[in-house]
């Protein structure tokens, strides 16, 4: 996406694409949302361009989105962390994640199961736990590889 | 958007938005969710170059997720309608309208309302009607100027 306003249009989803339409920008965040919350590790899972990357970055930070937040003094590091107005993004990014599941997952299935940390349920519709049908918030859920995940991606779960 | 491909991501949400990721493809999808079906309308409406709303809709046919539908036979002049693949593009659109609601809209409030037909409530958090509490579906739902909504929105809305 080069441009990233749409002109004319007085429109709450306009505006919100606005801020993360741009492109990688859900991708940025859904690595986010699973914990990846460094540049090089970013930039090595999305394998995006580190000037395309820092600009993305920067844009989700200035719009408060995510926080920029030191790690480590000498020498300085960082890492990214959603405010909540980040978090308030996660319906957003389960909700791309099931229909794709549903239309273009590969034939082994999904590649990501979010579960119930609670009960061990799988998330459902209108993030619903399937099992215990209770309704779940960004915290209650964790990320593990599901049946179309691909080796590389098991094995970097096993070792987070 | 330029590339619609995300290399290396073995990942439903990557595959979602190749497929409605493209830049103008969500505002598509969300002017045909409230009812404008027509290409002149739909370019009215956004405001987009006619080629890049062409190749927009082309390729959301070709992925089955817009059906082409004549509704006039001479001259042949046809209509673009969600199949059951993109209803089910329902909830992330309202994810985004509601985020955008809750951070970018107008100083005046919402330019859309939501409501539940059945009961007249406003569509709430996981699209459960904030009044009767039931579970809606986007049939269930009409759209109706909020209070930021222009003069032209309010206008269009009147005369559809």
């Amino acid at each position: 996406m080069l441009g990233n306003d749409y002109k004319q249009q007085n429109c709450s989803i306009a505006r919100a694409l606005e801020l993360v339409g741009e492109r990688w920008t859900i991708l940025v965040l859904r690595d986010i949302f699973l914990g990846v919350r460094r540049f090089d590790d970013l930039q090595r899972n999305l394998g995006v361009a580190r000037n395309v990357l820092a600009a993305r970055l920067e844009r989700l930070v200035g719009e408060g989105i995510l926080e920029k937040v030191p790690y480590q003094e000498r020498p300085l590091r960082h890492e990214y962390l959603l405010s909540d107005k980040g978090l308030d993004l996660w319906p957003v990014v389960v909700e791309l994640l099931q229909w794709g599941d549903r239309y273009a997952a590969p034939s082994a299935g999904p590649p990501i199961l979010l579960r119930h940390k609670g009960c061990g349920g799988v998330l459902g519709e209108r993030r619903i736990c399937s099992d215990c049908a209770q309704p779940l918030s960004v915290r209650d859920v964790r990320a593990e590889p599901g049946p179309g995940a691909s080796a590389r991606q098991a094995s970097l779960a096993r070792h987070r």
